[in-house]
């Protein structure tokens, strides 16, 4: 399927090219009968939108959510539901010297291997403006979860080496870079400053913790509910590292202090005294918060000089034009939530019938 | 397809659990005509075997493997190869204590959750015997990876606080870690002894480097090669953490350190003068060396008192009896080298027809 | 994936309703490099449009298609290709009647059965509109196949009870039945008269007949090529049988009038005597003429009197109004083509693996 | 995936050669809590088993099922479930005869062109004993139906040109053929004793028909019930042809004689007057019983002389030798009735979460 499509019952396929007409998603398996509408999906696509602060470009785009087919008087009918966004900004601006040569960091040189040639026009296929889709039909996602009563917080932890170190989920959707600490982000906003300066950039770390999710979700084997969540992570571009829980912090700690213990409270409810795994036993949720970090590298497009090749196999130097952000974290941050609602809405769809007692209360 | 399959052409199967018959895999979509014998196999089961070195189980298991299908006259037929390794040690010991109580940091609690009761026995389907299977089929991956001059290279790079220093890839096959540094593995082997003196257990980090693939292999979006990795890694039991490169250390850097140049020598060839993308560049491998890390808990079967609850929802204090591992680590070396072999083989065969010139080649 | 998206490697996905926005597909796994651009994709979606002759629908549907992505200075790119087809006719009508009511032979009430309620509007998601996403990709599948020398040739071979007896291939494009005999054609449109005139309606049947497909195409078990060109017909509304080669008539015949003899010619070139077979022997192609043919049921739509029931589980009478087609097989022709196209296609691509010197060939 | 595996939720892996060491399957994603032994399998394997009459080979073979996994204290775990049947005799005799040419009929040629050689001996993969992991599997998917109410008979329609013209289905399961009329089978076995006097070989028709299967399963578009049934029944080997209901009768119908009537109870019960359909509307089942028909072609392997060619490319003839089933219809009964179990089961685990309210009544 060359990898345009992610799930097994609730699947999203994303379309789309930064310069071509539109970018969009089909989604299909979306259960029938959930309200849905355009200004729930545009809620989301807000968030990842560029020039919500100084720290991304300031290049207008509407990013228009329009949902083509699936939806029936306010509802979701359970058929494909195609959502599209259309590129307002097609000039074609003479990208002939990128069309020559490969930006280190970025995918040029390797489309051009796979595919023999590639759409160079802003990126093309990988572009970040294929995110689009992903968060739209995040968004349908979310909204699925949301009705069993599974909420996600996720938020920019750092940017270079500016830590947060106190969590005010409050604070985050104020935050120029939605960060959940006020302090640190005036730190992190200071050292971007520096990094623009310098015509440089900044990477950072991205966190996800989804509260509510029922215990039993996820699988055994190949399918565990953490390998799902890190393939659908280290698909967002820039992403290089994924952590579950403690993450690498386990291989410092021993089996005593890194195991959770079960405790029962008087109501008989099973919790765990710790949370060191993240919410995930042997693939399976535990009932826990589920916590996830996406480690993100800094943006490949720098303007200052930088050593690479042309088609013609020629050592160049180049310094890519254009206004770019210093760092794409803080867009990256809504990416990261759709990515882990569509993996948790597919996997709560396709765990359904792990007991037969579920298939009879569904279908006698 | 309940997650015990992975790939896309080039499937596997994993089936069995601790204590059942066997344990074992089918391997679907093995290109025919593949030189392949019981031995390919056994060398790689051989070196996740128990009892190698006394930080694993003395436990006896002969774990021999038997090619049941899919092999005529020393080579494959291109259709499924049935891998079964029989259960010597299936006596019915009593298990009616494990049975009643969930141990913490296993899988116990979340399989009653999903499927409602549980095979108990030696951890059922979430033991580590599920792997043979994986080890197996990984075996015939690099075989198939050999063939095209892809070879991998995997060890252990630190345990606990013990990191390697020195890279001797020549020592791995020796050292009783299959570390590459003689000096840290004896240092680490006395942290082991600790941590079995205080009943306690360790983890570590397992690196592979996969050197000869060719660039072009992974696709664009969601079946980017860092994420069919990423999902192959996580879904090893006590993987925590996964890391591509430079890791979570890209996040520290800045864009000019980040980024790889690219250089074309005299002959014409490009290569990148660094590789911090650990050879992946917007989800296609871009040639050089593919660079993996995989962050492993500590066991979570430790012989020291500790907390937790029984199925009757009584908080109890247990203490796991029986030998265990102080450490998976270096079991966990070749499992981690299979599920790279086995996602980077579907790779090559999925990513076959991106070009129009290649399906002619093959088909005209 | 609630099964609106076909194949492996080359994958289809349909989405949109009949009087949504729009309808279309997203092509995925498309090879790079192929030469498209609208007016290929149109020339097939005219041959599906109603209005072709006075025994389809009137309705002036301009159906023109617009490529939003996945195609790049005149040739795909290897990414998702966004077909759409906007629906310029979505006047609101008045729909209160046949939302009331079940139609007979039409899937209104499995809908509401399966999804709980259904968007009515002109049948919704079941609408022959749907097949425009499936024409729009085949044309592309079409193109690929053309490549490798590969060529459909799809007509209709009976309507009702008047079946054709002669086969002229050059017929077919000018007669308004699609009939490769211009004396069967005639005497069909006096029967569609007949029908018109009992506010009736006739189904027919339709033959694909494929040259040039080389022998070693398909695979033995499950996905035999006969399997997923059995799926892929009878995913066509209206289908209610599927034969290949000699079909049904082989129950009648002996295995020794029934199997083909090999014949090698002096060149060495190995062929069959007949082609009972269809050109598909053990689930794979023997390099003989591919012989399909698809089983149409009457329109269900028709003006006469029907019983049915309301939603309220009122027995009731209904006589549905508007024009309808007197029979749907002219315009199936080209599915029934589309959908032959996309399952070959896939089956190629999918298919290029099977042997170790073919991966050698690509990747070495 | 080569096509060995069948299913999204309820998938089915089959294994094994003819000759080799065993033939079998592993099922993944079957519920957990199902009562579940070897004789529940064993009993449908036996349905399958040669020697059962004198229209079959008389060669012993016991096919005793295992199951190696996926069951614990008689109940399914929701784990992978291995079946295996030990292949008895596989003494080497002489192939090399059969191994140097291409049987009429068979796809030992088609074998050779896809995978570059081929298992000769008994056919291997290409074998009937293949199926042996269909039929152990849909002894699974048969228990997971009648747990919901769903059972299915199947039997032989017609051998040759003798069909049955009585339905008494309590006479199949003592009947030599599996017809469901005594007369009808009398006829059948004088017609087969004739083709075994000519050396020659008859084909058949099977027909399953399902009862009790809920309304509201299947999907509208790819995965149409009919889609998947239809792929199920044309991987059988020798399937030419597969109808739905009224099959290619419709094409002889009119849209008044063939639409079903809908007509509600004095309980509110709807229910069709007639079932042209098939029990199947628009791809979804309609709550009437599911009637499938698979035709069988004649046994390709008979003992008359037949042309054809060996590997050196010469003409030659040849006639089989060894004892062959005049008829493989009977054989087949249970193997369809397998292949729709399957199907079925798949289909009520995938369309579990259609609407949102089965997902909060499973979930939360």
């Amino acid at each position: 399927m060359a990898g345009s499509t992610i799930g097994t019952i609730f699947t999203v396929s994303t379309w789309g090219e930064s310069h071509g007409k539109g970018v969009g998603a089909v989604v299909d398996g979306c259960p029938a009968g959930l309200p849905l509408s355009e200004p729930d999906i545009q809620k989301f696509l807000d968030r990842r939108k560029p020039g919500q602060n100084r720290y991304t470009t300031a290049r207008k785009e509407s990013d228009e959510v329009e949902i083509l087919s699936g939806v029936f008087e306010g509802r979701t009918t359970g058929t494909p539901i195609l959502l599209m966004v259309k590129n307002t900004d097609q000039r074609s601006r003479d990208y002939s010297e990128i069309a020559s040569y490969y930006r280190p960091g970025h995918a040029d040189y390797t489309f051009d291997k796979k595919f023999g040639f590639r759409d160079y026009r802003g990126g093309g296929r990988s572009s970040g403006r294929e995110t689009i889709g992903r968060v739209a039909a995040g968004a349908i996602a979310s909204k699925i979860l949301a009705e069993l009563g599974v909420t996600l917080c996720t938020y920019t932890k750092s940017i270079g080496p500016v830590a947060a170190s106190e969590f005010d989920p409050s604070h985050i959707e104020k935050d120029p870079l939605y960060m959940a600490d006020g302090h640190a982000s005036e730190k992190a906003q200071a050292y971007l400053q520096e990094c623009m300066a310098k015509k440089d950039s900044a990477g950072g770390v991205i966190e996800c913790i989804v509260k509510g999710l029922p215990a039993g979700v996820g699988n055994p084997v190949f399918d565990k509910l953490d390998a799902l969540l890190g393939k659908a992570l280290f698909s967002i571009g820039a992403v290089k590292a994924v952590e579950i829980g403690d993450g690498t912090a386990v291989t410092l700690a021993s089996g005593a202090s890194n195991n959770d213990s079960f405790r029962c409270s008087q109501e008989g409810q099973i919790t765990k005294a710790t949370n060191h795994s993240g919410g995930i036993l042997g693939g399976i949720s535990d009932g826990s918060d589920l916590i996830l970090r996406a480690h993100i590298k800094p943006t490949p497009s720098i303007s200052s000089i930088q050593d690479t090749v042309n088609q013609d196999g020629e050592n160049i130097q180049i310094s890519i034009k254009g206004r770019h952000d210093p760092v794409i974290v803080p867009r990256a941050v809504v990416v990261v939530e759709a990515m882990t609602a569509l993996t948790l809405a597919d996997a709560l769809l396709t765990g359904m019938g792990a007991r037969m007692e579920n298939l009879i209360k569904v279908w006698k």
